[in-house]
């Protein structure tokens, strides 16, 4: 225990509101009792009874986190210095605009807005007030995308990625299809397309180091609910020097989590990229400069498969990172990190044309810069 | 050993002629030599030295195998049943239907043929002839394609597919590039698509039972050398019920065999669909009705991997059926298996479909029945 004549050096916790009381907003709040630097300070929901249920179920302790009874109440809030917003994608424009115009970071759920538009109005909110925007994009912090990124950028094993693959899927129950908010075109109108095709294109995105596409085309027959929200759909995405990738996103098929990588020198595959299979241990296999044994019998070398540990789950090294960049600009006079903005409106433009392409019948869509 | 006394019940095995000494064909002559109920009875090419050559390379027996130094003497032989026909896709139609009408069985390496008329030449010269007819494409008949094959008709499992990749391509080098038969539009003008295409659209049908696409759309931008021949491409196909599969193939790209299929209850991956890693043991792994623990932190239950171990390689395995086939046309009275030549002709027709496609700028093309 440090004593009172030598104060701790460690920089005060960032301060969290959680925003709304969604399901993954559970995971998240898990993920701020494990992250060095983040505590929850307060709770908001539509009642002050949803906000103390909520803490209750999610071990928060009830003599220091503050609960809410109203959105309004949490922004108001001047002990609170970042907000994670979950709520339904129709209304993260107006709330993370609102927290930032009153000096709250803001960690928003994915999809981020339900058009680039829209995603511009919360950038420009972020910037106009100096604070930290990220997406919830866990996965991004995984140390295995860390390995990743530095074998791919190494050249040597995968070299120039011709073709990337990318499936995201689960199966969503009758109860999920008839209420959930993904369903519901007033709420998240973007439905699969946002949910976990949100994904495939951030991981398209990250193989190619972010390059925007040139032409987007939507698959042909994407299915739709009812009410026109999406319910599986998928698009091939091209660039200028000819790379291509093919993403599938549904809600109709089974829990599938893909992204293979085909270069000129090797291949790289995951199948858990979202969410690994274990949560102190993930997996991606590498195959580099394959070729075949005698008479092609076999194949020499075979793929090596890479693990990666963490102590911490992905979406606790998120809210740390995240939690270093708010200590930094509300510590030490540091400026946001803009990767995370420009990693965010990339995904949401050639999510745009994806959109626009399946609105169009899958014609050819040109990515907007 | 027999006495003279008891007569070998077993059947006489097949006598393969080996028309052609194409590199691939070393593998076929191995084949033949593992497999029971196969003998290679002669070898034909366009110099008795050079067939003289590749008995010896191959270990063919010296005072069993006749050698012949044009493919017609080797047509001609009347104590060759069958032939194996490893020539440049472009000789395929005019020595294949040759053979047939000479009563020689075809086991015919892929593609087929240039087109589907070409095939429906060669078919209806085995049809006329009361000859089998089959497609070397080997890895049909490793014993995991009959476990996958059991797995996805169980429907438990997998469920409907909905959506499949596939991806095949080898990394080549230059003088293949420069010099090979698949490069030159003479010989093997199908390029990529022929070569390694043909397995992808050959999965792609497998896994749905050979039910024909609808349409198929070519991927943009085919890369093809400078006579025109495709180095890399590849297409989608759209069926009437709403399933999906995408494929590419290349001869740029590191050497990647993959088949992904993604139904509503499972989903199946394999790496090495068209040659195993391993001669003796293959595997793929399913994940059925996956879904998360608590919080969505991890998978539960976890993808479950298959190991099928076979004693002969998957091209004795072919070998063997092909000549069982046989045995029973030539022995027992019996008539040609019409699942061979069936399955060919699908694979060829969406071939011709997405050629059709790539040539037209990747407009939509209507699959022919």
């Amino acid at each position: 225990m440090a004593s009172a004549a030598a104060p701790d050096q460690s920089p005060r916790p960032v301060r969290f509101g959680i925003l709304g009381c969604a399901s993954i907003a559970r995971k998240l709040a898990r993920a701020m009792l494990l992250a060095p630097g983040a505590a929850v300070a307060a709770v908001g929901s539509r009642s002050e009874e949803k906000a103390r249920l909520f803490a209750a179920d999610n071990g928060l302790d009830a003599a220091t986190t503050r609960l809410h009874g109203s959105y309004e109440a949490l922004l108001d809030d001047p002990d609170v210095d970042a907000v994670y917003l979950p709520l339904p994608t129709s209304l993260h424009v107006r709330w993370a605009a609102a927290a930032a115009a009153r000096g709250k970071h803001v960690l928003l759920e994915k999809p981020t807005a339900l058009c680039a538009a829209d995603l511009d109005a919360i950038l420009a909110a972020c910037d106009a007030a100096g604070v930290q925007f990220m997406d919830s994009t866990m996965w991004m912090h995984h140390p295995r995308t860390a390995k990743m990124r530095e074998l791919v950028d190494g050249k040597e094993a995968i070299g120039d990625i011709k073709v990337i693959n990318s499936v995201f899927s689960f199966r969503a129950n009758e109860d999920f299809l008839q209420n959930d908010i993904r369903v519901k075109p007033d709420l998240d109108a973007l439905g699969s397309l946002g949910d976990v095709g949100w994904y495939c294109i951030r991981a398209i995105l990250w193989a190619v180091d972010y390059e925007l596409p040139k032409t987007v085309i939507a698959l042909r027959d994407p299915v739709k609910n009812r009410a026109g929200v999406l319910l599986a759909c998928g698009a091939t995405l091209y660039w200028a020097d000819g790379k291509t990738a093919t993403f599938n996103c549904s809600f109709l098929t089974n829990l599938t989590m893909d992204v293979t990588l085909v270069g000129t020198n090797g291949t790289l595959h995951l199948t858990d990229f979202v969410i690994p299979y274990e949560e102190k241990s993930a997996e991606f296999c590498v195959a580099s400069k394959s070729n075949f044994a005698k008479l092609h019998t076999r194949w020499d070398p075979l793929p090596s498969k890479h693990v990666v540990t963490t102590d911490l789950p992905q979406e606790a090294l998120m809210v740390q990172e995240f939690a270093r960049l708010v200590q930094n600009i509300r510590d030490a006079g540091g400026k946001p990190e803009g990767k995370w903005p420009a990693i965010t409106r990339k995904t949401q433009v050639v999510l745009d044309a994806v959109k626009a392409s399946i609105d169009k019948g899958s014609e050819p869509i040109e990515v907007a810069s």
